[in-house]
């Protein structure tokens, strides 16, 4: 008996997004293949894995036959070889949004047009520019790579204009030219992320607020639903309509905020899945990764509503002890597959509550539990005091 | 970089229940590698399948190389081969456990040990013991095979007395001895089933009870939690555990029941994870599969409380509209990726509500959308007379 024909996935990438995509998406009837350099990729426990370079278009032309559709798990795919499967099979997010969401300098110029409101920031290309741009925006401000930043790399923080010299060499390597962007250092009040879908069709449906807290550039701490007040929310929300609609958006993205004495600004948009919403896994009545693939699918979007409050910890390095974790109630837990390695996103946990106070006596336990105190600590201060994040 | 050593479970069988098992395992850290008849079981898309006949003892000895635990998506593995197994790696639950839920005289024998109601049965070997067992239970009553029914196979309901040597012959093959067994056929009001879980330090945790509709003895619809009184809950969770623990068992498993004037019997139980406990997967905080192997790899038990209302609908031959499916909320779609087949179990729906009445109303537009309003009906029945069913 042959198996059946299924509605083939193709991922680029192949790491622990490509993975819970996988995990999500096998109930809807897809099937996946993922493309990545890293032939132990952890995807590939789950789904089978093509191990090549993302420019090698004989490698892209076997992918592009054995899929209908493809997506990404990782948004640094070079922008020629999304468009160069863009003229093959339909990909989603389209090669455009990827192409802006890549460029930290594309990407605020975006949300500026939109009247969205971004820190101050300058195109730099040299260091005369640069001692320009830190006369006009000033100190502290942060110099950024405009492409292949993520997690806190490609980043030098000036916290004096002495730091000029350093931070171009930091970041230029050197060289004469580069593409960099300054921006303003926001002191913010909260970090928060708007995780939102958007069909073939154009509908648009959002998961509550999250708030985040990040340690040493790595998100290391979500709390949902965020406590926002409705005037914030819907600022919020209308600044991340507004984006997808503009880039033709299909799928799952994440607009990164910063709370600034009652205004947000956007941060950066990640146009993929995002660590910010993996409690939607048991936190939401459908969650980011299968709603990402309802969407590429073309199916129904799904309901986005909060179950329960979650906080969402981070497993960075190595995984802490997983029978500890679970024997405390409404702890998901979340393996991987990876080795252990400085600074690299190995795993997490989800802590479900029926309400604000069981989440925080959960999230309690389990930083006792874990000897994660500090990781939770910052959770656990906003409950005390607000109830909810 | 190397992959991680991942714990590798074993699982005889490749079916639907393998796949949502490797499916609910693989956040837990786990590495599944399923043994199936079925070069293309459908579990083979979600993990590694090693195809061969369940009796091959050298494909049994690389099975046990690659795995630390093994489990089943199958009760019929043959029992020899469940041993051989179980003298090299720890199986789960343990060679008796399968034997007994084997054979039905086995299994009905220890439920009368137990103190457990059934309906009244007799070993049958021959023509001459079916007479001799017509002439006591009476009719209506049925023939079973003892070993390798399911799904309503190997069954023959005798309605009078004159179906003796029909009967006989259906089931006997013409041989002059089988190994049957004659049941009362029992005039239930509801069928009940108790899916519970036992953990290898011998923690006894159950879900609500269920309340299961067979179409042509195939499970076609379940609704959860079933409304029953306390004391009849009571005697539906002792003897589970009663069973389990005089068993040993180690994993899922389900106790079917049959509601007659108040009273419980026990029909048969599964040593495994159940159709009936699919609804678990959205419908509670720890779903089947998750905690079967929480139990099987030695982690502490999940919650078993329900996350509100829930109805799960078998999908049996094809699939329906996923699309139509979709368009409803609180509507969740598992696609086993078989192809259609009559009588072949190829998916499940499962509807959720935060009450009785959103999970009604949810039904009653899947049953029109999907022109499935048969289906449903036995629960929307329930559910407008008693709330829930």
């Amino acid at each position: 008996m042959s198996a059946r024909e299924l509605v083939r996935v193709g991922i680029l990438g192949g790491g622990q997004l490509a993975r819970m995509l996988a995990l999500a998406g096998a109930p809807l009837g897809a099937k996946f293949l993922m493309l990545d350099t890293d032939a132990n990729a952890c995807g590939g426990q789950v789904a089978a894995l093509m191990h090549a370079d993302y420019r090698d278009h004989d490698a892209l032309a076997r992918f592009a036959n054995q899929v209908d559709f493809a997506t990404f798990d990782f948004e640094n795919v070079p922008a020629d070889s999304a468009h160069w499967l863009a003229e093959r099979i339909p990909v989603y997010p389209n090669p455009r949004a990827l192409a802006v969401a890549q460029d930290r300098l594309a990407e605020k110029t975006l949300f500026q047009s939109l009247g969205i409101g971004t820190p101050a920031f300058r195109a730099v290309d040299t260091l005369a520019e640069l001692r320009a741009a830190v006369s006009e925006i000033g100190v502290p401000s942060i110099l950024k790579t405009r492409r292949l930043g993520y997690d806190g790399k490609g980043q030098y923080r000036l916290r004096n204009v002495e730091d000029v010299d350093a931070a171009w060499v930091a970041l230029s390597g050197g060289r004469d030219s580069a593409s960099l962007i300054l921006e303003s250092f926001v002191r913010f009040q909260r970090e928060l992320s708007v995780i939102a879908v958007r069909s073939r069709s154009g509908e648009f449906r959002h998961w509550p607020l999250t708030r985040n807290w990040h340690h040493e550039g790595v998100l290391s701490l979500s709390l949902a639903p965020a406590s926002v007040t409705d005037t914030m929310t819907a600022e919020a929300l209308n600044y991340a309509k507004a984006v997808a609609d503009q880039l033709d958006y299909v799928g799952v993205f994440a607009l990164e905020l910063f709370e600034v004495d009652g205004r947000l600004l956007a941060n950066e948009m990640a146009p993929r899945v995002h660590n910010s919403g993996h409690w939607t896994i048991e936190g939401a009545e459908c969650s980011q990764f299968e709603n990402h693939l309802r969407a590429v699918m073309g199916l129904p979007l799904g309901d986005t509503a909060a179950r329960g409050y979650s906080a969402m910890l981070n497993w960075i390095g190595d995984l802490p002890d997983e029978q500890a974790a679970l024997a405390i109630p409404g702890v998901h837990w979340h393996d991987y597959g990876k080795s252990s390695r400085p600074g690299r996103k190995v795993g997490h946990a989800t802590v479900c509550g029926h309400d604000p106070d069981q989440l925080q006596s959960r999230l309690q336990r389990l930083g006792v539990a874990l000897d994660r105190e500090t990781q939770v600590a910052p959770a656990l201060g906003v409950m005390r005091s607000s109830r909810i994040a």
